[in-house]
């Protein structure tokens, strides 16, 4: 299964915000055996985010948009998937008299800034999906997700990503895995060998240079059969060491480096 | 100034390594007073990094690439880039001699390492750059980075990244600056006064909601003269607060956010 993530928001864009809800995506994506084949993040524009749904919804098995479901002005992702999609915008009833009853229990957590503020939320626009969505409805989240046709729309806040990404964690699988082995050879001694695995068995290969003695990291991934018989070649004609200490860690390539086996 | 990012390598779409060069340079760039518009991820495939350069550099005033610029079979970026440029692949000669001297020192440094592996470094393909390139040469990295047409290529490594980027920097510039102010508001009462102040300046404005007592950002990017005329009518229609403690802080929204004035 081949997945495209689309990260909107401006403040991405800006270098605010570190993107690690995409980062987090593809890890749970790839651990499932899910290829993602692409991550683009484009600003809070409606007519960019519909071009970037429509070409990856079509391009591929699914696409997931993150960010821009809120109710302010510059939250245009509903909109902009239901464009995507040609379709229009409606009001699921019992997504928002949920939203109601958030909307009431916020006044009564916080009854100095509802007297202070007049809370002119848009119930229906708060609640609304494109045609013939499914909402996906939290705790965590005020509005709601959704999924229409192959694609996923989630908030942009983590903790309410996460939460929600659970409701459909399912509807993600495939059969691609990967499996990493460590040498003391130089990358720059390890060409032959790299373009051989892959032109004998059906597998991507990617190689990470360690620096001095940081050992070389060699990634294999493709369907399992094809990843064994890659890693077994790779045994008998690489030399093999120990990972470096403390597991994952190449100093200059930050992030942990879960295998998805 | 428009500025579109391409970051390539399987192991950022597998969630390996989280994807810290491309905030970097969105918060180099957005200092500077360019505006980023699209990061794109992409795996090692060279004509879908073609595909992709190509299009942004028509697109957008530059196009920044970082990632496969190494020696090793997955390394592809320099051919796409040529590719996409309709341009050959040529060597420099001085980047070549250079790139020898660092393979000598190596040896010197590593004496075991190159007696036991056979380094057979293609001195040619590494020193190889696009036709009427501008070759970008540290100490730092082995083979060169480049500047072709509107394109930049830089390493993926990011120590080696954040070098060769200095000698370029004086390259990008833009007049978009930023500010935000805090409010106790509620986002979901701001709605009129952030659609207002959209209309009435030449300025994007983003929303970022706290959550209880933790105050609501509003954050304005636009020319300067348009984002001091913005923040002043918004200093005069919403309540203005402190920012939370921490300055930066939403915990639920990781990273720093500097101001880019």
């Amino acid at each position: 299964m081949d997945v495209a993530l689309v990260t909107v928001g401006d403040e991405l864009l800006a270098g605010d915000t570190e993107n690690t809800n995409a980062t987090w995506l593809c890890r749970r994506l790839t651990e499932r055996g899910v290829t993602v084949t692409r991550v683009l993040t484009i600003p809070d524009d409606r007519d960019v985010i519909a071009s970037a749904v429509r070409e990856f919804s079509q391009a591929f098995d699914a696409c997931v948009v993150t960010g821009g479901l809120g109710g302010t002005p510059d939250d245009v992702t509903k909109a902009a998937v239901a464009d995507a999609l040609d379709r229009d915008l409606v009001v699921a009833d019992d997504v928002k008299a949920g939203i109601v009853a958030k909307a009431e229990a916020y006044a009564d957590q916080y009854p100095d800034l509802a007297d202070a503020y007049d809370l002119d939320v848009d119930f229906d626009a708060q609640a609304a999906v494109p045609e013939d969505a499914r909402p996906l409805v939290t705790d965590e989240s005020f509005g709601p997700g959704f999924v229409a046709g192959n694609v996923y729309a989630f908030p942009g806040i983590p903790d309410e990503l996460y939460v929600m990404f659970e409701l459909v964690v399912d509807e993600f699988d495939g059969e691609v895995v990967s499996d990493s082995l460590y040498t003391p050879a130089p990358e720059g001694a390890l060409n032959d060998r790299l373009s051989d695995v892959r032109e004998r068995f059906d597998v991507s290969v990617g190689s990470y240079p360690g620096k001095g003695r940081i050992p070389t990291r060699i990634k294999v991934s493709g369907p399992p059969a094809a990843v064994d018989e890659a890693m077994t070649w790779l045994g008998e004609h690489v030399d093999v060491t120990e990972p470096p200490e403390g597991g994952s860690g190449y100093a200059d390539r930050p992030g942990a480096e879960p295998e998805s086996r």
